[in-house]
């Protein structure tokens, strides 16, 4: 019987990551004050995000061998779950400087801290050649090691591009709703979101049990994809529709000029009169203009055309789902896992 | 007999390089606006620099074999050396925005350029990964492919962690002498600057042409680290002693709080009085105060402790390089040819 890791149970395995990555800078006896720094950046960095991620790791594993893990198999997996955390906070660090943005997980953004400021995007930088480092620590001898290193490289390329493709068509002060189209859209979801929020923890969890068949692989990437690309574009809907107690803060995607799903959809149907209003109100820091774009989304019934499309493409997974080939040890209710947890979701 | 590459001619390895990066973003089908994008920050990050450390491994490599490279290895080594200039580039893109700085080789930084900013940001996370893609494109099937990962890996967190300590030991807006000391002076400048530039581009000489043993790297290391150190200190030097015509700008060091060698030695030296007026005028954007700092430098007879030490350090360079043991491929010729290089060197 497979089981879930809790919240604290994954939490408990951070305290050691980060003492394993403070001990690599006593080899190069990096002075104390820098040693300071770096222990105060990765404790405001890695933790305090809702953890979905990494926990992915260590429960689709378990899902995987059909049992509970042995203590040796949660230590890894925590520890690879915990190095997708890694990975997100390297790039949230920097999107938030990229971004413009305020705060963070309820805290100042960490480039926004006293005394930190642009010292932020090297501290980026470490959080990411931290995973290298811990990786060697605990997996130079796996017969994955490379893969892992590779899929961790290839990765974030993927990300990278997707955020390069956000960041030139949706600048936040530059409003041009020519840039945006659904195409690019997918892109951007595709890159930036979807290959290391859902595919990065399956093939990692893959890797370390040996199961990582080009077919098992290619199976969950035809799955975990689409599964990403729904998620986010949830997410955009959440944005707009979803309830600002439930889903625990105010939706800002409207007047921060975002390429989102919902101004996308409405690009494809909008009257030229339409048109004209969106390119007057989208993007622009007023509530006022905000609350017409809004108005003119139900104008266009777009949460109808949402729940449509969830309709639509849940049903495409399931039976993607339906149809996995088992026999190379992959299992359906990997996929099943994820997409329960997002159905329907309100936050 | 060993060869010299030519600039010109390491200079024309870099163009099939960048459209082998580009290359890569086909198979995700990056959007044209992108890939554009990605096109122009290739194109101004990567060449224009000196190119000491790229020409470095194919120099090394063919003093290694004795021997002028065939067309196959000259193609691998340069090839090598550009990600040293693209692992540079990925430095200096993100320090010009920590530094604050200005101009880069002549021309306007990167996110000074127009419609850039802060996009510079993911345009240098995106210089780093192309190493790793490149890399994997040409030496997946090498022997050392994954020494030459590692070696990357390890030397990118060196520089960073040296980075670190001179952001938070010299912030160009917070004067603080107290912060300041020889000891921090050497970790900054072996983690910052003389591993990437001196000791990598002999490690992957050696690691490509399968002469990387532990012994033959020991004794690089050995003496490539306290080479690249008496490189910089000779940089901080040229800054305030050195002709502004022959290096090409002028020393800005003492008004930009730079945890220069020479601060450093001063410091060793102040009376009481003096270090009142080094509290005062150093690291200030204002040229009378700067040209007191400077005034004591000469009291202090700064530029005879420095030929002392260059003098000194030269005299244990080549103790060292005449006692190497060439016994396992490594040759005394690479140590020299980087020691003429740099000995009294001008600019």
């Amino acid at each position: 019987m497979a089981t879930r890791i809790s919240r604290p149970e994954f939490e408990g395995h951070v305290a050691p990551l980060i003492q394993d990555i403070l001990d690599t800078t006593t080899q190069y006896n990096l002075p104390e004050n820098a040693r300071q720094w770096f222990e105060a950046s990765l404790k405001a960095n890695i933790v305090g995000g809702k953890m979905n991620r990494g926990m992915s790791v260590p429960d689709t594993a378990s899902i995987l061998l059909g049992r509970p893990l042995t203590e040796e198999e949660l230590k890894h997996l925590a520890l690879l779950g915990w190095f997708t955390e890694l990975l997100q906070a390297f790039f949230l660090v920097s999107d938030d400087i990229m971004d413009g943005s305020i705060t963070r997980r309820g805290q100042p953004c960490w480039y926004r801290q006293e005394g930190v400021g642009m010292i932020a995007i090297n501290d980026a930088f470490l959080l990411e050649a931290s995973i290298y480092n811990i990786l060697k620590k605990y997996f130079r001898s796996h017969p994955s090691y490379l893969d892992l290193i590779e899929l961790f490289h290839d990765t974030t390329y993927q990300t990278e591009l997707g955020q390069l493709c956000d960041l030139i068509t949706a600048p936040e002060d530059k409003v041009d709703l020519d840039n945006f189209s659904m195409e690019k859209y997918i892109f951007i979801v595709k890159y930036k979101t979807a290959y290391y929020s859902f595919y990065l923890p399956v093939a990692l969890a893959l890797h370390y049990l040996q199961l990582a068949t080009p077919h098992n692989l290619k199976q969950s990437e035809d799955i975990l994809i689409p599964l990403g690309e729904y998620f986010q574009i949830q997410d955009d809907y959440l944005d707009a529709f979803g309830s600002p107690e439930t889903i625990g803060k105010i939706g800002t995607d409207i007047q921060d000029n975002k390429c989102s799903w919902l101004v996308n959809q409405a690009l494809t149907m909008v009257t030229p009169e339409q048109r004209k209003l969106l390119n007057e109100a989208y993007g622009r820091k007023d509530s006022a203009l905000e609350a017409k774009v809004k108005a003119l989304y139900n104008e266009l019934k777009l949460e109808q055309h949402y729940l449509k499309f969830e309709e639509k493409r849940v049903g495409e997974l399931r039976e993607k789902i339906s149809a996995v080939d088992e026999s190379e040890g992959l299992k359906k209710e990997v996929f099943t896992a994820f997409l329960d947890k997002i159905y329907k979701r309100t936050k």
